[in-house]
């Protein structure tokens, strides 16, 4: 991890010797008292703290020596047809690393019903694993994660964000580049489940005035799709310009 | 896998019961005489293909029955600090998949020297995760991939191949898209090992004529940076604008 998230800010706190935090900056930072470690609020700040001291019993003081803001979310949000958890739990990650505002599931026709069952889904696993995609990124902010029980239900949760384009390895009205408009400050972009969408969902995604495009003509993984639509996305609608170079 | 790719064109062959290829056509997609088959040939055309028979012994015997254009590379390459292998694998099987050109590994001063030991480097396994994801993305262009001792000596093989980027997300000259000439037909695009660049590489990237840019603010995994890199540059470009829709 990059950074260290905390659920609530603080200006200095102790991290009790048995929790997750005080083990990283002991044992994979190997901190001292006076090193410099990354810390993050949950949708907040992102700080400098410095180790004030470490206990015999292994706490860990921390004193925030600097706040900044962490980078924001990208206006883009993605809707998925719900996948084998183990490639939801890559998409969860490279998602929230990316900085994807929110994920919308769905169970599409053709996802497997025992898909949604999966422990990733009935545990926090779904939560850790958007955890530490913001901990890569060098972030603070998680992307809102929603279930739907169908594509109808999903689209109308998200009206209004963004310009809605499916992505279709058969029908298409485009490449993804030419169907999404320069002009456009925000989008939603569809993925189906492995097996692709049922005639019944290009439907629905016609009747709600979604565009359908596609990628070019390899086809990709559900995981490696999502990675390459929000890049090509934010290339096309020339997010991403700003950067902020932070040290230690 | 969406293709069986053959090394040599055939009009007709008979696959003994033992290779992987009738394994994959008896057991994984259960075919019966008449089934027809998506094939392609190595570097060349992908066809439909039809089980004309089936021995006791299992046997697959096929017929070409129409053939047409694979999707051709795009005209990117990469140039990537080596990684775990791990890492490696992922980067192979994605990239494959998504149709780069080529990719060219190097020991860059922060890679560790192990990860050029892996077994990975060592046996066929490179060779296996390409193909991997050449099935994977319903092609048969398999990207040429190489080891160099050193960046000076990587970046001097891929001479003329494009325009050269280094990502980069300390020093840069901006976005990728701002960097990146729209009017380009080509780029190769670099990538540092998990912990980045070393000042003396940056140096000769730039003696080189190199441009550093980045992804944005947030700090993705390598092999999150790669597929993000090859799908903004083909935005960026406009490649991918062909999609050849086939059915069997």
């Amino acid at each position: 991890m990059n950074i260290i998230l905390f659920d609530e800010p603080f200006e200095s706190a102790t991290l009790p010797a048995g929790s997750e935090e005080a083990k990283h900056i002991r044992k994979v930072l190997r901190a001292q008292v006076g090193t410099k470690v990354f810390i993050g609020f949950v949708n907040g700040l992102r700080a400098r703290a410095v180790v004030k001291s470490l206990s015999d019993a292994g706490d860990v003081e921390l004193e925030v020596i600097g706040t900044e803001a962490a980078p924001k979310p990208l206006p883009i949000s993605l809707l998925i047809g719900l996948p084998r958890p183990h490639t939801a739990k890559r998409l969860l990650f490279d998602a929230a690393s990316m900085g994807v505002r929110a994920l919308h599931f769905f169970e599409s026709e053709r996802s497997e019903p025992s898909y949604a069952q999966s422990s990733l889904w009935s545990t926090n696993e779904w939560r850790e694993r958007v955890r530490l995609g913001v901990e890569q990124s060098f972030g603070t902010y998680h992307p809102e994660v929603a279930m739907h029980s169908d594509l109808q239900s999903a689209i109308s949760a998200l009206f209004g964000a963004g310009i809605n384009i499916a992505l279709d390895n058969y029908e298409s009205a485009g490449a993804l580049g030419e169907v999404l408009p320069e002009s456009a400050t925000s989008a939603v972009i569809a993925l189906g489940s492995e097996r692709g969408w049922a005639p019944n969902e290009r439907d629905v995604f016609r009747k709600n005035g979604w565009k359908l495009a596609h990628l070019g003509p390899h086809v990709l993984r559900s995981e490696t799709a999502a990675v390459a639509a929000v890049a090509a996305t934010a290339a096309r609608l020339g997010l991403c310009k700003e950067q902020t170079v932070t040290e230690l």
